[in-house]
């Protein structure tokens, strides 16, 4: 029978982790971290399974979770979602973005993504039925162009997928610039998915732009984020979604014939959790620390920063290093040098390569150390 | 924006399940256990998290599960898969079952479900882009009419999908039945998603026969299955699909971008607690006394009881006890007697109503018991 997806193999983070694995490589490819959570998350998780939470919760989610999400946004970005017509909980972000996708985009309608993007984004549209129209950032500094943007509109978008603190180049959107888009997309009825899943992770001061913060991107905004970055559960699969009521109702129709539910107990040690907000308020200055310290390993090596003002990644231009395109540069480290580390060109529709490669610090202080002893050699 | 699923509303059973709480009914509608799972199974999960397993698992599900799953499956119907091409860990059995559907199912396809059936196989299709073409099963005794079957094929026919044991008819397919569809479908290339998530509740001797006995269907089908309710852990959301290795790549690709990976302390914890097969063994015993111990308790009643053969539903007739369609009688009794069921008509496209209506007998005795008071009044 013919393939739905012909031209996906197995993603690159699958790949890069089990080459990283079959050399004993330091995996600084794909995005997780090496250490472990707070115990006191386990516990509640561990509480809720023994308290009896086993069975389905609702298909929406449990609903102190729910409470909880709806706070949280509240509390940081001034908008008030209701958390039982307005915030769903997801088997992760991934889960999220699919599900928005399968409830919005119908056969023949485009949804605008920006290159480099997250490999599931495309599938998700083609899966159903739509067009992704690919319009690059500006190569270099990975900002939006807006012209370009407002050029790829068509009477056929239905969406713009747009995703900040951004994975991989690690640049986060200003308020100039979540303005514009909002100016853009205000004579339409384009509607918005926000991928915010690094919501946390943003540096020197700077703040997370969540499109919540935007009466007219919230409006038409499905605002997707992850437990897993953010409590360093990358394993346990929980995501949210944020959207307005008629938004979410829609939602709600794919995600119960989707997923319908997402682990009963998992949901309730989260709930727990998410009532001390200093957690994820320490973020920041957790993988700022990070950053700093692969940054500084790498300040008088040949690899070139880039910067990196969001998310847990470095992105490095190789140029200096090497001729090796990235792909092969990645595999090359990974087998030789004993670090792996992923290819921007994995994110481009057109294997687009501006000899930049990306990797993730969410690892132990010890791990980044031990992957700078090898890349310093370089 | 046009909604992608304009017929669809909340399920039926989050719909009864509502209803139920909202009258302090005793809820026999929605199929979960009121009872716990076993300790060691927790306890396992909690190992699991302290040991560390709390990042992204392998997208196609942890080794040492989709090992024991095949092993699982080999020992009970003698076929073997190669639990790294073959086996594939989901988010529960509703996302393994779009999972397939979105794998194999392209615009204009049509795929055959048998009515009465779970109310995601025709949103699953329809989200595909493909048209879901609903033989019925035999009105009264639920049995496949094959001649029906085969009159509904078309060139455009990619899959069927069945289901034993049946919810919502609590009927088995025979091993004759299941060798008449091989027949049926040796000179095509239809596929089959079998829905088998209730293999382990089969009654009086009866055997549960697995597409997996059969070549000629196990060469062509999904098979799933789910976790949750065979070790009543509906919440958990962890289900597997066993396919060929041509069927699992196509089937990976989806699964790689819809939930990407599975949450990986329980895999582990499941892992673990299936390594001793006696706890899914003991599970026919354990439901009949249940199942029978219902059927007792109406056996002088004014509702007639079907056959229960296998699944923990029992369905029985109300047409001596009432004039109200299955809808109404569901309200009716939910509100009125305060025990929740669900009407059969929910499974059908067409809403037939042959006035019967499903429990769930998955219920502590005590539960079924105070139902029983109730319904014995009527
Ligand atoms: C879902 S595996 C990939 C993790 C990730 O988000 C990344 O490495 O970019
Ligand atoms: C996913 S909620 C419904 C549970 C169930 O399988 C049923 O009641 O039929």
């Amino acid at each position: 029978f013919p393939s739905k997806l012909p031209n996906v193999g197995t993603t690159i983070f699958t790949v890069m982790s089990a080459l990283a694995t079959e050399h004993k490589a330091v995996n600084l490819g794909q995005g997780f971290p090496d250490f472990e959570c707070a115990p006191e998350l386990v516990n509640a998780v561990t509480a809720a399974m023994q308290a009896g939470h086993n069975q389905y919760p609702p298909m929406t989610g449990v609903p102190v979770l729910r409470e909880a999400v709806a706070r949280k946004i509240e509390a940081l970005h001034g908008h008030a979602y209701n958390p039982h017509t307005e915030i769903t909980i997801t088997a992760g972000a991934t889960q999220a973005i699919i599900t928005a996708i399968l409830a919005i985009v119908h056969a023949g309608d485009e949804v605008i993504v920006l290159d480099p993007c997250y490999d599931s984004y495309v599938p998700n549209i083609e899966l159903a039925g739509g067009k992704a129209v690919r319009v690059p950032l500006t190569p270099g500094t990975f900002r939006p162009d807006f012209a370009k943007i407002s050029a790829a509109i068509t009477p056929r978008t239905r969406a713009i997928i747009i995703n900040s603190p951004h994975n991989p180049s690690a640049t986060i959107w200003t308020a100039e610039e979540m303005r514009q888009l909002e100016d853009l997309l205000a004579p339409t009825d384009i509607l918005l998915i926000s991928d915010e899943v690094y919501e946390h992770m943003v540096f020197d001061g700077a703040e997370h732009q969540s499109a919540a913060r935007f009466a007219g991107l919230a409006s038409r905004a499905f605002i997707v984020s992850s437990f897993g970055k953010t409590f360093h559960v990358t394993g346990w699969k929980v995501g949210t979604v944020a959207a307005p009521a008629a938004l979410t109702a829609e939602f709600r129709k794919v995600h119960q014939f989707n997923v319908f539910t997402v682990n009963t107990p998992v949901q309730h040690g989260l709930a727990a959790y998410l009532q001390d907000p200093t957690p994820y308020l320490q973020l920041p200055a957790f993988y700022q620390a990070k950053r700093d310290l692969f940054r500084e390993g790498l300040a008088g090596s040949r690899f070139k920063l880039l910067p990196s003002t969001g998310s847990y990644f470095q992105c490095v231009d190789i140029s200096a290093i090497s001729d090796l395109n990235e792909a092969d540069f990645c595999q090359w480290l990974t087998r030789e040098v004993g670090v792996a580390a992923i290819p921007l060109s994995a994110f481009y529709g057109d294997g687009f390569d501006q000899r930049v490669v990306r990797f993730c610090f969410a690892k132990k202080d010890e791990t980044l150390r031990a992957a700078l002893e090898r890349l310093r050699k370089l």
